[in-house]
């Protein structure tokens, strides 16, 4: 059946569902999640995320240039989902929903502990793309969780539980095939 | 542990494993998988991929601006695997594994008959990104299996059995949670 155009997207699932945190000019934390991202390049290492405009996410990144993306496992679904919420500025979402900070090794913002998988980045250039910004960074310095990774360098995704974002409050987990 | 910067996308998984469907300017078609692919944009409807500078498909989207994004299920898998293989330009990876062309409604690359949900593109813009190319599209037309959309206007991702990268040969699907 055909879908209206805009709604494609419902379509193009699972998506693995990152948590990015950043930095104010105050210093100050922001955690939300994001779902539309992906790598873009390996040599040199480029991520890229959508970011729709009115974050606080997109205003941190444009205005201290750092951020890390975070691959969160299904065991923090409910903290993931609510960093989704609407805080006031400068009102850190992991305080709120009990989310711990680990300090990175090469930017400011820190890294979420309870996370799998941590991604220090340095914003590269961003593209206006409809009603997201397209924010691409370069990898500084990249982290797994060990035990999660096998011996022929691909992830455990099944141990893992990487939390992918079906639609709406639907989310998934992958099993291996 | 620390991994190499450039194998961040290893943790960055699972992905799901788009086909893209291209012409040449002769009008012969070819299919290859990514799994460096997202939405960008709802409204208007953009579509991300990033792609690797010597493949057929940036070499035709360059020239004919346009491009299908197929969304696999795991039914095809095999298929799918092959079409990553290098074949001569202008040979049809879809002859080859034999998977079938189904006619667009609104661009001249064909879809996949065997897959699940299907965006018609048209190229939007260009970047170059490392040692990818982002191009992103205009979505035109959106079409998914009927079975496969929930009263809730979400995607049924278990039934839909879609195709998720995790590397090498390793794949995964949705279980949702």
């Amino acid at each position: 059946m055909k879908l209206e155009p805009s709604k494609f997207y419902k379509a193009f699932a699972p998506r693995v569902t990152v948590l990015v945190t950043t930095i104010d000019v105050k210093g100050r934390v922001n955690a939300a999640p994001f779902s539309f991202a992906m790598p873009l390049s390996m040599n040199p290492p480029l991520v890229a995320l959508g970011i729709n405009y009115a974050s606080n996410t997109l205003e941190n990144i444009s205005e201290t240039r750092e951020f890390v993306v975070n691959i969160p496992s299904n065991e923090i679904i409910d903290q993931v989902f609510k960093c989704s919420k609407t805080f006031p500025k400068g009102v850190s979402e992991l305080e709120k929903t009990g989310l711990s900070k680990l300090k990175s090794s090469k930017v400011r913002p820190p890294r979420v502990a309870e996370c799998v998988a941590w991604f220090e980045c340095k914003l590269e250039w961003m593209h206006e793309a409809g009603d997201h910004m397209l924010v691409t960074g370069s990898v500084v310095e990249a982290e797994v969780k060990k035990e999660l990774l096998k011996k022929n360098g691909n992830l455990d995704a099944e141990k893992a539980r990487v939390l992918m974002h079906v639609g709406g409050n639907e989310f998934a987990v992958p099993f291996m095939i």
